[in-house]
């Protein structure tokens, strides 16, 4: 497998990102969508920001009002005994997630070469809806025309769901409501319509019984989702055999639609893997990942904010080789370029 | 309240079901939708089967095979302790409901009176398909036109989805595939357009935050589903506590849609309440139960196959009288009338 990372990797840290008010700080710039737009690679960053504390004993929660209007900030004391702050990215109250300690947001940044990216000072999408109280994050991008649409997490006490905006400039965003109720994340609209109709990868979670696996769902307008079907389990075992969803748009190719997806393993460790699904019909598998295309390995991919992850939210196809965007460690943005025959290479 | 349960309840029994095949027992005929077809009134039973087992020690599973073309019976050992049988509802490992320990299909029963049925010897729709392999479920029936449409349960697993299909004479039946994927339930299509749109209210169970609560969404076509609205939560205390979900097609009144919903406590007591929904904006909530409308309290509601419940999937207005059908303690049908001024009094 010929992975080139690239040397300036990461392409873009929390310390790149103006935080959206002055009293909070970015804990990182990752899991961003991926667009072409003229002359322009487009990043649609997920920046994940949390008010700066000033006492340590204190755990901050930022989120929405109730009405959605507001981001308000209240204050836990960590000696607390009827929460559980053990797990620095969400408070806990009886085994359940009951609140996150970081607010997400989407944010634009812009690149003439795919490498060097200015980011964009202000917010492109932040949340503004009770549904989206508890942050947005980890969009995935598609061009269908001349228009970008855009799904993404919508996180609230509600669950998560997911959302869709369009955009055709990724300066103004129209939201489209919540196409997918909850628990579902990992949603990826394909780029052009098959046999008439648009698909969508999605990744619901159920409770009751059931793995974090990947559906496959139609519509006829974007909006409105049905005839959902099973596409993919969890691996019998090794790097996809806990949890599952898709990663990038899929991609075109000779093959088939080239969907690359992440995968976990019980220790969280998350890699990228990809699945080939028939041009026709992409509710049928021919072949996925074996081994994973990507794994995290390097520093910023082993070590961050939460280490050992590779996560893609877009890719690029050029000529015969995967330019793979991916968010590392739920911190910083990187880019590997991977030839197609080496990703063909691992599927069986 | 002048609650008003038949004196023929309960209406059917387990006893008055015949098995789908000879080495399996009925072990309840419970939460049915009903519907009404010329001067007939129908009710679409959930029929509950298990194997008969032949020795104390061996629980058996009954699901269909892979393929979905046949029920294969499992057999495991009561003393494997790499098994959770204590509720006799599914088996589970690790905390997790791994199978199911019966196989529900639907069953159609007829009547001239709404109170004496005459159940049909076969099933109308059996487990068929690999979403299907641990039984379809609860059923709610929506007449549009001379067309009758029926969500149900489908269980697998990959968890419990939406199912729809369509009759117009309840003899012979056609799939439209899962409307919603998992984990969902709970589903009800309003009997007309409002504003040129089919709504549905469903109930989605989130795993990682949220909680079993009814939401809204909205279709051009049946099939594809989107525009998906928070509707209402948990109670703060008392009846519908720890969960709900709708329960009875929607009833258009002179006040708004009428959907009678159950509520469950956290000792899993369930029982049935109202919310009066707005008829021009079925998203908008006008007043729901502070009280609940039906409580488990005869004999057999209280004492069961799972007691103290009362489950209603379907009911039907009677002049100023709502007839409410209900499954009893998971296991039976009963039906009861109440004044529809009385359901208006528990509404806050």
């Amino acid at each position: 497998m010929k992975i080139n990372r690239s040397a300036h990797n990461p392409l873009i840290e929390a310390g790149d990102v103006a935080p959206s008010r002055p009293d909070f700080q970015v804990l990182g710039a990752f899991n961003a969508g991926v667009a072409q737009l003229q002359d322009e690679t487009i990043l649609l960053l997920r920046v994940a920001e949390a008010p700066i504390p000033d006492r340590a004993d204190e755990v901050l929660v930022p989120r929405l009002n109730e009405a959605g209007t507001e981001v308000q900030v209240e204050r836990y004391d960590k000696n607390d005994p009827g929460y559980d702050f053990a797990d620095s990215r969400f408070v806990a109250k009886d085994g359940q997630t009951v609140m996150l300690t970081s607010l997400s947001h989407l944010r634009v940044a812009r690149s003439r070469d795919g490498i060097h990216f200015e980011v964009e000072p202000q917010p492109a999408l932040f949340p503004e809806h009770p549904l989206e109280a508890w942050g947005i994050e980890d969009p995935r991008v598609t061009q269908i025309g001349d228009t970008y649409y855009i799904t993404y997490s919508a996180a609230s006490a509600r669950g998560v769901g997911v959302g869709l905006a369009e955009t055709s400039d990724f300066r103004t965003f129209k939201r489209r409501g919540i196409m997918l109720p909850p628990e579902n994340k990992d949603v990826m609209i394909f780029p052009e319509k098959i046999g008439g109709k648009y698909y969508a990868l999605h990744r619901p979670v159920p409770k009751s019984f059931g793995a974090p696996e990947m559906w496959i769902a139609e519509s006829p307008d974007l909006d409105h989702w049905g005839n959902h079907r099973f596409l993919m389990g969890l691996g019998e075992q090794g790097w996809d055999s806990a949890r599952m969803g898709g990663g990038a748009v899929p991609i075109r190719t000779e093959r088939g639609w080239l969907a690359l997806y992440h995968g976990a393993d019980s220790s969280h460790r998350y890699c990228m893997g990809a699945v080939l699904l028939d041009l026709e019909d992409p509710s049928r598998v021919i072949a996925r990942s074996r081994v994973p295309v990507l794994e995290p390995e390097a520093a910023y991919e082993v070590n961050g904010f939460f280490g050992k992850v590779v996560f893609s939210c877009g890719a690029l196809l050029l000529d015969q080789t995967v330019r793979m965007y991916y968010g590392a460690a739920d911190e910083v943005m990187a880019v590997a370029d991977i030839p197609l025959e080496d990703i063909y290479n691992t599927l069986v």
